[in-house]
């Protein structure tokens, strides 16, 4: 490697072990943090994220990237994340960011009282003023091009808005029909019923993260408030949630943020703190989650098993056996909330959220039709009227705290799973029947040796087309999800 | 304030946040990070330390410093902060700190192997490395002036190796002749017994630390393998540790931990965040940790309360009501180690290391006879030979890892604890039957009012004759020593 290019890499492994270190804040906060050290906490990551910011502005990468050379593939694609951390940070005004910055970090509270109260009112003043900074922003990182491709980039890069358009056009008349065909069945499926101890449930879940081969040794799972993952490398630590009315809620959400976990243990030890040792994108990430909670986790082979841990320590929970057990963890039901949504339902939900945020960053849609718009376009999926904001354009916090662009990988992500598990399917045979027995190595190993382990080393689409083997089509998700619901619900 | 010191301000508040993340790191690496993380978080450490050293090291902080006018003596005190730890931090060579972090990040392990084979061959070569770069390090420092002083400074601003040597020659004979008047006592003070429930010991010191103050919501204590206290202002945690054969460990660790962690929180919020936020030394931390655990929570007061919460749990522990536990609680057995000390023979320990590594750093004294010179004078002051170098010369980390002018802040803070404890014992009549009654926040609160809000507003010994109203002097903590114990051996 020239000078340059070596410059270049110890600042970039300085500046991915300052990384952690805000991710570490992060967890902290949401599990350990003592309440009153809120606003000192403030401070602390200012202080940080001001550092970070000014390396990845330091004039010196522009430099070192212009003088550096390299042969070497690898080498090449960690110059290539340096580059866009380094152009994203450098096309954004100061003050702008700035300003965006204290207006999000204001803003969520504002949202989330407004949510408590129903009051949209009280919430669309705010949004605008999100909503007008975002645009600013996408202007100065689009530099002339697409506004909303812009904002995508940040999340997904290489995806376009145009490109997911037409693939999530392709996806909603099937999604809708499929619905319809569902609560038009007569077959219902009941939920479990019973009182679930939360230790016990946290118990299950730790074998359940071990089946998918969550490292405790690099790794832990706390309780807190919303489920998510932090860290990469050798200290990725997930959250989980218990509630005892259910143990659902527990048991997927920590094997949901097990895929995120294992994705991040599972990138090359070689890439160790630097620019390529992390998930590729949001979308690629979410696939992980997606394919462990969803295609593994809820598959008849896993629930078998998981059924019979639970029965040991819940009773029957008023489910017929196994079987029952299955269906009570795909049941569809009709819901408003994206969050509680069923693998039939989710996709809809984000599909309504990126046309409509996409019209917002295009100028097209204003925060003062966007109820309206929300409302028509839920009632032409669903088939259901939207009873209240906190139902409907209030749900989510995304947009509150400026990320537009970032719905449409949840989406992405389980159109990713989809490839990634037809061809999972073909290349590892056992994968069924290890896992009716608890062991979901065999799949998520494969998951590793294919995709994982790669980290940001190729475009998020290369990382899943190389590991599938196959263009990315929706069809692949579709046809699993019309395959399982159909046996399901016996249409 | 001019421009100059407002910018100065700025970045120095901007340092405190990055510092007090420093110290969230190491608390998480002792009591939550993941085993096999340690790699990964060497290199995040390294990272942040980096960006600290640079930022302390910043030429503007020097140009900021000669322009800034100030007339607030606040401000001032700030400034002189600031410039303390510039001046340190540019007087070390580069290659030098960095060849002394990386040598002392190994003597660590090499310290730890030799202490627990017992082989003091195997680590005096390690030994001798680190004495000579901190030799080094000092005459950077120095620049011209006394070695010991330069590397106290850091542990002590403003005290020197001179004052000290005279303050402590002034306590040794009055502590040798007390410790043998105690051995020669007919008098013998038997130890608890029993089976302690780990669980029982942290809940009573949890009620024990609420009984001091120490603020849960800005605050945790959990446990380490070695109790600490980390962090200033709203949140500063603390840990302790538990045995199931006695639980004296776990309430006088947790009660000094206390000390310290009460100090930080109680220092005045405006000088959060700020060079000032802080405890202003070693010593005068020592002081409160110190003042908490001893003259406080060991008191009989205190004891009497504290007997009734562990009998209810414990039984009658072997000892003969809460005279008895009283007595246990302040029981005095020779022995060769430091942190298993009483308040008899601890500051001899600290005596003996203090006039050691001040002839060491000053040349007087080389690795190769330091454990002839540590024997003699151990079995001169304690009456006993070492009987081998892991129960000697071996037994702490201190120098293995560089801390060269720490020891003597041990005693400094006994010293300053004394003088402090007389004069709350003046100011506050009612202190002892409230302690009785489980509230020792009539003391506290006195020292918080009278020392711990100023922070590092003043030097550190101005610091303490501030809140005791004298000069300090070793008279009170004598008279306290021997006054009690006296009292307990019937001398």
């Amino acid at each position: 490697m020239t000078t340059a290019g070596k410059r270049l890499m110890e600042h970039a492994r300085e500046t991915a072990a300052l990384e952690q270190i805000l991710g570490r804040l992060g967890w902290d906060q949401e599990t350990v943090m003592p309440r009153g050290a809120a606003g000192q906490r403030a401070e602390e990551l200012a202080a940080l994220e001001k550092v970070l910011h000014a390396r990845r502005c330091d004039p010196r990468v522009a430099e070192w990237l212009d003088a550096a050379r390299s042969e070497d593939e690898v080498e090449l694609a960690q110059f290539r994340e340096i580059r866009r951390a380094h152009e994203r940070a450098t096309r954004v005004p100061a003050d702008l960011a700035a300003e965006i910055a204290r207006l999000t970090s204001l803003s969520q509270g504002i949202w989330a009282e407004a949510r408590a109260t129903n009051d949209l009112g009280a919430f669309a003043p705010t949004l605008s003023a999100v909503l007008r900074l975002k645009r600013q922003e996408a202007a100065a990182l689009a530099q002339g091009g697409d506004l909303y491709d812009a904002l995508l980039d940040d999340y997904e890069p290489g995806a376009t808005g145009a490109d997911l358009a037409a693939m999530f056009a392709g996806m909603r008349p099937r999604l809708v029909a499929l619905r319809e065909r569902i609560l038009g069945s007569t077959r219902k499926v009941p939920g479990l019923r019973g009182s679930f101890d939360e230790a016990a449930q946290l118990g299950i879940s730790d074998l359940a993260a071990r089946a998918f081969g969550y490292d405790f040794s690099c790794g832990r799972i706390d309780r807190a408030v919303h489920p998510f993952s932090s860290g990469s490398g050798l200290d990725v630590r997930i959250t989980t949630r218990t509630t005892e009315e259910e143990p659902f809620g527990c048991l997927y959400s920590t094997i949901h943020e097990v895929g995120h976990g294992c994705y991040e243990q599972g990138v090359d030890r070689a890439y160790l703190l630097t620019p390529l040792g992390r998930g590729a994108s949001m979308g690629v990430h979410e696939s992980q989650s997606r394919i462990y909670e969803n295609q593994l986790g809820r598959s008849r082979a896993f629930c078998g098993w998981l059924y019979t841990r639970c029965a040991a320590v819940f009773g029957d929970m008023g489910v017929d056996g196994p079987d029952g057990f299955y269906a009570a963890a795909n049941r569809v039901h009709s819901g408003f909330i994206r969050t509680e949504a069923n693998e039939v339902h989710y996709n809809l939900h984000i599909l309504l959220r990126f046309d409509l945020e996409r019209r917002m960053i295009d100028g097209e849609l204003e925060v003062a039709d966007l109820e309206t718009a929300w409302n028509e376009r839920f009632e032409a999926d669903f088939g259901v009227r939207v009873d209240s904001p906190a139902n409907g354009v209030l749900q989510d916090v995304h947009w509150a705290v400026g990320l537009f662009g970032y719905f449409p990988t949840y989406t992405l992500g389980n159109v990713y799973a989809g490839c990634l598990f037809a061809a999972m399917r073909t290349a590892v045979p056992d994968w069924e029947s290890a896992l009716s027995a608890g062991d979901a190595l065999p799949a998520s190993n494969w998951l590793r040796e294919s995709l994982q382990r790669h980290g940001a080393r190729y475009l998020p689409r290369e990382t899943v087309e190389r590991a599938a083997g196959t263009p990315v089509t929706v069809a692949p998700l579709l046809d699993y999800l019309e395959d399982k619901f159909s046996a399901l619900y016996r249409l």
